[in-house]
């Protein structure tokens, strides 16, 4: 079983409260209600061998990855984060200097954004490295900026360049875009948004799935990363951890023209009433946009 | 490096503003401020090998435990659970019957007490089974009961019995004291409070250490477990997840009477000035309590 049929059972499996879980598996953050508040909160694991080949990076760079990939969670609902608590599985005879080291990259990614560690949970035993995060954050005053809420004729926009990011690295150095959401949110009228963790193709996919619409996408407005082979790396390659969000057509001239902070936006195309997703080449032909990213199950 | 010596360094680096986060790092939750409401939070992990031995109980009686362990944290901070977020680290090739047992032992855990599982990360490794469970929790109204908070002529009081846990299974079956933790609460004013994870020796250490008092513990008051080999194991077993609480003495004997929601309150001792920590024997010998509970880290 992959780990997207996993997660379709577990959905299929969960019944919420809808007042006290506005919003429950199948997004980038979980919605709990606390007091009269809306708190996100997510959960990303980094195991060496899978995310990060720790011999390779080292540590501190396996500790800020952990915290940068929830931050993106966050960014991704345009929320602002609180605190994160982290659960860390050491290896036996782990040094200690390395141990230290994981906290203090933990400690770096979170800093960066205001984020605390309060707390987590260490255990040692034979197997490899495995550092989970959960991160807390408040939405913006008009609530979280869900994946479901796409509207066909919605422009598609992408911050950044996408693609080659595992093999260039850029998966360990990434800053994640809570400023540029944060700005994106007060700017405009986000419809939908969604981290690129999982390579644009299968993430539009989520977006579609989740809001009962389609997209199509241009190829030649994909921004291509220099680290990129090609557009199909732009476009399946994952780990990019930038934004890909919709919203009303209006609005994204003047975002391609100023970017957001000084970081590019890029509309790459368009919501469809009709549900597929679609890849429109410069000679008009198209073809299925097929998933075919990043999925750590397979 | 030890578990507890690594979380003693961590300690020493964190600067957390306590407008922001009123409890961080050594608790058994940390408390963070939303809004205008206190929130609890915990992460603990249950690793293969560890803490479980997936191969002879099996799947669901991990995630089960993984929900237990972190809901115990809740109760001893007097706590009412909120919801649950999970980050699992799958084996390849994990059946997939197995790993929706796991998903079924979490809700089964979190479902007893109201506690849904609304978010999770899954994962799959070369590695063993690892997982890491994070739960939200809301204080009472007259907040939560720390670990910092006992005084001289305190009396300490624990529920049910102690010891032999791992090896009869009770770890994997037990259930967390919210219940009881909340009407002792409502019954009594608890100066401080801990779950018994590390066994009563190591776990008494921690409440004396963080409220800067000493305990004598009458080695005839201490109850043994059927299961526990004898008072060795019962103050050192761990794994018990019964509560340890110091409350005013005047409350103590009504509650060794009447127990707490039909499980027995057993007054074991009593909150000292002299920090040191020690048993006494029927003969009225005297000897140092020596933390040499569970600690996985070793």
């Amino acid at each position: 079983m992959r780990e997207f049929d996993l997660i379709d059972w577990i959905r299929s499996q969960t019944r919420l409260d809808p007042r006290a879980v506005p919003v429950g598996p199948g997004d980038d953050c979980a919605v709990v209600r606390v007091g009269g508040e809306d708190l996100l909160v997510t959960v990303d694991q980094v195991l060496d061998g899978v995310h990060v080949q720790l011999a390779a990076c080292g540590p501190q760079a396996v500790g800020r990855k952990a915290m940068a990939r929830n931050l993106s969670d966050i960014a991704a609902m345009a929320g602002t984060p609180l605190a994160a608590v982290a659960n860390v599985a050491l290896p036996r005879d782990f040094p200690d200097d390395d141990a230290k080291a994981i906290y203090l990259g933990l400690r770096a990614g979170g800093d960066a954004f205001r984020c605390p560690l309060v707390g987590g949970d260490i255990g040692v035993w034979d197997g490899a490295l495995c550092v989970g995060v959960t991160v807390l954050g408040r939405p913006t005053p008009a609530g979280p900026v869900l994946r479901s809420g796409a509207r066909p004729g919605d422009a598609l926009c992408v911050t950044g360049a996408l693609g080659g990011s595992w093999r260039s690295g850029r998966d360990l150095t990434f800053t994640p875009r809570i400023h540029e959401a944060l700005a994106l949110a007060a700017a405009c009228e986000l419809h939908a948004m969604i981290d690129l963790s999982d390579g644009l193709s299968r993430d539009l996919g989520h977006v579609c799935r989740e809001s009962g619409v389609g997209a199509e996408i241009l190829a030649t407005r994909v921004p291509v990363h220099p680290d990129a082979g090609g557009l199909d790396a732009a476009l399946s390659d994952g780990e990019d951890y930038e934004l890909l969000f919709a919203l009303p057509p209006g609005r994204a001239d003047a975002l391609e023209r100023d970017g957001v902070l000084g970081v590019p936006v890029t509309r790459v195309g368009t919501i469809t009433a009709e549900r597929n997703v679609t890849l429109v080449h410069p000679d008009g032909s198209r073809e299925p946009l097929i998933p075919h990213g990043w999925e750590h199950g397979t």
